[in-house]
């Protein structure tokens, strides 16, 4: 026969899916001989014969419970409901997985108009006992019977008025008697009947009305929105009463058994004296910090250091705990595995391996690795950040907070930089011109423009914060303001952004520099113990390189060129190139370009110490180098000695209508072969002349971008290796170079066996592909896929993290497809999932070498991809 | 031992592999008895030995190519280069597929300055030698050295220009030796050796030219274009010479075995007496036609007629004829399959069928399937068109042919209208303002815009003749003209559309109608017993529906609802829903959309006589609809009491970087729920009255566009049966309605087994499945779509024809997850591939159960069907 109740006794923590999270660490700690104020628990097969039975407890369950209340009640000596000594019980859900604040909870259940006289006696306290009793009919009016709180508050409101109280504390024995009596009323009044003085009557709704409300809207809500199971049902804890509140020898408290925001060892937490648990969470009085108590309860203190060092040393873990201290005698009601800061998580997870709790596979799956993250971008400081006044929020377009002056032109931010000044650079969007200040500013705001807007590109190229697409914003360049529903910001007024958030802020919030601390190292040395997949990184600049070496990246696995074209000296030859029908013009600029880049890719090499470097030739569709406004077409009109209206025509008409499916990467590669001649001559020319200066051996590989068709591959890499090998030869050199393709267009996967023919490697852009695959714009999508992740018929934006079952299918395919061609093929991924843990498991499970991310995801990344080896394992 | 030389008496049809094309017929026309020159066939296996050899014919092929010249020359009684009666040849390649013009020829062959004597004697024409002689220098300069024939053309300017001849007839013997003389001395100049006075030399340098040639650009560019693979290599057929120059009891002539432009029965062609055959094709003299034969040959005329009755019945198939009569005696000299018009080829089939020669199957394989559509589509009259100057090329947006006076505004276009002209309305672009301008328009054209671009759309839901996105037109609304490269045309001037070819002509070019022939209907309906696949159409008009019905159409695959809802008294109304705030505003516009669209949906069912008809929910995004010039955005903020700057402000914060991957179709289904739940309560309230109306039953099905997401379609498939059900109880209605989607979307191939079960039907939307897999805007594409064919990188636009690698591979993939959910599953195709005989063979291949195209493809898509039921078998 299933049992359908357990007394905590006969309960263990491995409990959970029957017993709830709460009643198996209930049973636990009752088990290895915590004080835990027994009880007992219904499960979570109860509840599911309850909706079964069409939402009714059958005779069957209610004779185990009372049995098992019996059994309580022999325990305790005492009888719910009892004239003289009544046992008081508290009725609580327990899902199997946490749903904080989401179900109901009875306190002081087994109150009745007789029973709290014997309770008055019994304590000694008679005003508590009133109190208590109150506090049941409005909770069981409320939970049980559906009658809004409010009734009951005004009710209290109305006495406190008359007699000219302000505060609760200040109402007489009387006054609550009076209470009791007006609430029972309403109670009748709006729920039909009389409150129930049969306390067993009152046990058994308060168990119905739980198991009712894992229905309630707010819990269905809940569990949709976390992806948790509506079939698990929640468990219901009945539990003995202990009360806090019976004098100076009574306290209330809840504490951590390490820090959770800094991970130092020794408790941290808060206490109350003579008060019940709610008054610490309403915060009408100050609670003291908990080693304060060390002098009002020094035994009481120690006695609670060693149950909180048992229960770490049982749960390996830190806790987090909820105890009761009635009349010198310590209860504990609750612990559970305490919530933490990234830079807490770290240091717990080193430190309890140090202390030898846990071993390292284990300390390197506690840490949520994105949590890591904070630990490395530059944040602002708490402490202002709470005190600032939001004014609204965009896009978190590229991390990393910043405050400034804000000004509305490239010039002003130049000449704002010239003063000293932090500048914040305001558009509507920004555009090719205003490259300048851009480099000069401290961040970017823009009002339209998505993730991959010039501004936002740009911005995280040169690692600076920037919010784009804030809707709510109305720029007004001309007049050097811009207004957020109608409050005016003018130029010079400091505002400040959170890249990581996108929120925009009020004044001035101070920053602070990212830390690394020894144990993060540790951490990630364990870490990488564990991984398979190598971690390499996504940059284009050597600052940011640097600082990717440091945080452990193994090679560039995406080195973009395009920002390269965007330099003030070069974007005019660029335009030319593009503009020009002369090809004699043509290749006069291209060679122009050509140093410019031999310059770039020179430099890049020689801080990359011999590593792996990918770098992927031009991408961007040709009319983002364009200039937009008839003042530069003009200028440019002058320079190439063009007709305006001619030059104007032929701009406006490289304008696309889907731009995301347009004239680019090798589909330019395809048209234009010059320009990828130009660049392949420029990598190929500056890496043998670094090898011969520096006599090192380097490897470069060259990734073709946007590729979906076997012969464009085919014949961009013949185009490739004809101008490589052609100086390899002159220059009587032994570079060894690869060419390798992005696997970003749904078809490039379902083709990936062709592909791989004329491949050495593979990078998923999944960016791109999540794009395609969804047939969602990135830039535009927001205005639904908020409400789809809402409405959860996406569990998260697939922009975010990797959708395994519909790009995950297609990156499977190419895997397969890739390998069954060509077995040595490397695999790896360059889209911003390449720094998202969920993502890098999949990647970790579908085989890929390698996963590259941006410099300060590396971290995460090596984390995140040695908890994937293990779970994959 | 391989033989690589064949005389004409041993080969026969089937070996063109071997024989090539051209050497195979000769082969089969000598076994069944014609007169035929003999000759033999060098294969195209000694092809590849030449160029294995490296070019080079060696002594075994050279000793085999000598005895089988002297089995031809003892057959023939003559001798190659015999000083007396000299054998002549001609040398002309013949590969196993057409290649027309791509290689070279050599005619005269044995031909020197002895034998020429000799061959002059023979004919007892001095004259005709010596041209000939003359000929042959030029030709085996030309094609064997190399040498420009313009220089042998100035010499022979040269001597005509000093006699004062205008022309080459004028020439004398004597004149004719100089010609000869100085032709020798050219040669000699040029080639660096004496003409060859050997006629074996000459033979075998003959047989080097054309193998040669096989790997000349012009071949190799053909083969690329056509698919022809380059390792086929090409035979070489050497026959003996026949003269139709030989006096007037000479002739030589081509002819149609029936009329390749109408079908008719009957010879038809041309003949010249006294002439050889390149006389006919230079156009110097004007021929005859055949049946003028009867008069001038009234013998060889009959002797003609049966040759080419017995080359019919051999070759089941109308055949395209050589000839030569030299001397009273008829030679022929090549026959193959005649090309043929749409008609040509349908009226030929069926004619065939019933004259016995080949059974109904045959007749439905021999006709190009996309053929038919000539035989449908309005179009202009050929004679003017000829005549016609061609104005530029855009895109072929939407078929038909129309000419009229050019407008460049609506309102002009109206009052046109009204005064009985026709109007071509010509745009920058256009937009939804244009709307009654468009609806009395004769044709579109658009400088800007794709092929869904809002012009084309409206044109081809209108039927009407569009050509966008043409480039070079340079339109000036204001100065009412337009201009392309510099010339200019004004409003009222007339131009002529061809919405078939993308042309734009000057002035007026009359149109004729479609006309459907006894024998078309009879093909087709030979056709409908072999096809697997149901024809379904595209339509959303009752006029459009009429016609698809007429040519065949089972049921409506794809009813659009967009066009619903641009008319002028209601686009008002569906401006006003999507701009307002306040939701009992729009509920009430919703109310007032309501009843414009039961109207529409009734009358649409209303001709449907009970066929099945699938209605698309909305799929175009909102801001399509919105007013784009300050003018009506102010109309439309005075009409909603609204303030300007805040309705301009919301209407451009509609706008979308990639609209193709933007908030339309479903996704608008999901965050704006009201507009496809008024949709289905205007259907299921139209079909309900209808059917009490005219006591039948009516079958709706309700398609949902853009799913890619399981939980799309649930959640939408709940709301449409909500509304649907409440309406059909409370009508008391047994209605019985499906609920399907397009499978458009990468992904929703790749989920379909999860889409599957919230479906009763799948319809694919190739375009956008197309545009999506490659990442290829349409609209956009152009740009380097041309030249990706050009180069062959693709082998036609995905557009065009279903990429069966790629996208097909993701078609078939969802056929099969799909069925296995879900067996009953009803699958068929709505994009415009399903009028593309290419792709729908695949779409039968892989088991759908329907094709869905525009009504004039409906004939197209029988034929089609038939004939891939009958391949994939």
């Amino acid at each position: 026969m299933t049992r359908y109740v357990y007394q905590f006794c006969d309960g263990n923590k491995d409990m959970k899916d029957l017993l709830g999270g709460k009643g198996a660490n209930l049973s636990e700690m009752t088990k290895i001989g915590l004080p835990v104020p027994p009880g007992i628990t219904i499960t979570t097969e109860a509840c599911k014969r309850f909706y079964e039975k069409g939402q009714k407890i059958d005779s069957d369950l209610e004779k185990e419970i009372c049995e098992n209340l019996e059994k309580l009640e022999e325990k305790m000596g005492k009888k719910l409901g009892d004239k003289e000594n009544p046992l008081l019980l508290s009725v609580r859900s327990g899902a199997p997985i946490s749903m904080p604040g989401m179900m109901d909870t009875i306190l002081n259940l087994g109150l009745n108009d007789e029973s709290v006289k014997g309770f008055s006696k019994a304590i000694s306290n008679e005003r508590t006992a009133y109190d208590s009793y109150r506090r049941l009919i409005q909770m069981f009016g409320d939970v049980v019977m559906k009658i809004p709180s409010e009734k009951f508050e005004e009710v209290l409101d109305d006495i406190k008025k008359s007699n000219g109280y302000k505060d609760d504390t200040e109402l007489t024995i009387d006054d609550l008697k009076e209470v009791v009596d007006r609430y029972k009323t309403i109670f009748k009044e709006n729920a039909g009947i009389d409150f129930p003085q049969d306390s067993r009557k009152q046990m058994m709704m308060a168990v119905e009305a739980v198991f009712s409300s894992w229905e309630n809207d707010r819990a269905i809500t809940y569990r949709n929105i976390n992806g948790i199971p509506h079939t698990l049902g929640t468990a219901v804890n009945i539990q003995s009463m202990v009360f806090g509140n019976m004098g100076n020898d009574s306290a209330t408290g809840v504490l951590f058994t390490r820090n959770p925001a800094t991970g130092a060892k020794g408790l941290y937490g808060e206490f109350l004296v003579n008060a019940q648990g709610e008054d610490v969470v309403a915060g009408i009085r100050t609670p003291q910090f908990i080693d304060e108590m060390e002098n009002v309860f020094p035994d009481k203190y120690r006695e609670i250091e060693e149950v909180a060092q048992k229960l770490e040393r049982h749960y390996k873990d830190m806790q987090d705990v909820e105890f009761t201290i009635e009349k010198g005698k310590l209860y504990m009601l609750q612990t559970r595995n305490g919530k933490r800061t990234g830079a807490a998580a770290v240091n717990i997870a080193v430190d309890m391996v140090e202390e030898g709790f846990i071993d390292k596979k284990t300390a390197v799956l506690r840490v949520e690795p994105l949590s890591v993250k904070q630990l490395l971008h530059p944040a602002f400081d708490e402490v202002e950040l709470q005190k600032a006044k939001k004014i609204t929020k965009g896009l978190a377009a590229s991390p990393g907070a910043a405050y400034g002056k804000i000004y509305f032109t490239s010039e002003e931010v130049v000449a704002a930089a010239e003063r000293g000044e932090n500048a914040i650079l305001v558009r509507t969007e920004t555009s090719p011109e205003d490259i300048d200040g851009m480099s000069k500013a401290k961040g970017f705001l823009t009002a339209r423009g998505g993730m991959t807007s010039h501004a936002a590109v740009v911005a995280r190229q040169f690692g600076k914060s920037c919010i784009s697409g804030c809707s709510e914003l109305v720029v007004n360049e001309k007049a050097k303001k811009f207004s957020v529903k109608g409050v005016e910001y003018k130029e010079g007024d400091y505002i400040s952004l959170d890249g990581n958030t996108g929120c925009i802020y009020e004044g001035k919030i101070q920053t602070k520099e990212a830390e690394i601390t020894g144990n993060l190292n540790k951490l990630l040395t364990w870490a990488d113990e564990f991984r398979r997949l190598e971690i390499w990184t996504n940059v284009d600049k050597a600052k940011d390189l640097e600082r990717a070496l440091e945080f452990g990246a193994e090679g560039i696995g995406l080195c973009r060129t395009e920002h390269m074209f965007f330099g003030e000296d070069r974007i005019k030859y660029v335009r030319r190139m593009i503009l020009t029908d002369d090809i004699e013009e043509e290749m006069k600029v291209l060679d122009k370009l050509f140093e410019f880049q031999k310059k770039d890719f020179y430099n890049l090499f020689k801080h990359m110490d011999g590593r792996q470097v990918i770098i992927r030739l031009l991408d961007m569709p040709l009319h983002e180098f364009l200039p937009v406004r008839d003042k530069d077409i003009e200028a440019l009109s002058k320079e190439m000695n063009k007709d305006f209206d001619e030059l104007k025509h032929k701009v406006s008409s490289l304008k696309e209508f889907n731009p995301m499916l347009g004239h680019r990467g090798c589909r330019l590669g395809m048209t234009n072969p010059e320009i990828y001649r130009m660049q392949v001559r420029a990598i190929i020319t500056a890496v043998t002349e670094l090898e011969k200066e520096l006599n090192i051996t380097l490897r470069p590989q060259i990734m073709i971008p946007l590729v979906g068709i076997e012969e464009e591959i085919a014949s961009i890499r013949k185009n490739v290796t004809e101008v490589a090998d052609e100086i390899i030869e002159r220059e009587n050199s032994k570079l060894v170079y690869e060419v390798g393709t992005m696997i970003e267009i749904p078809r490039a996967a379902l083709m990936a066996d062709k592909i791989a023919k004329h491949a050495d490697f593979f990078s998923f852009g999944t960016n791109d592909l999540t794009q395609m695959t969804f047939g969602f714009s990135r830039d535009d999508a927001d205005a639904y896929l908020k409400s789809y992740v809402k409405q959860c018929v996406l569990e998260i934006s697939p922009f975010e993290s990797i959708d395994t079952e519909g790009v995950g299918k297609l990156m499977d395919i190419a895997v397969r497809l890739g390998r069954e061609t060509n077995p040595k093929l490397h695999i790896g991924i360059c889209g911003e999932h390449g720094g998202d843990p969920k993502s890098i498991q999949f990647c970790d499970k579908i085989g890929l070498d390698y996963v590259s991310c941006s410099p300060f995801l590396v971290p995460v990344a090596r984390l995140a991809a040695a908890q994937a080896a293990i779970k994959n394992n």
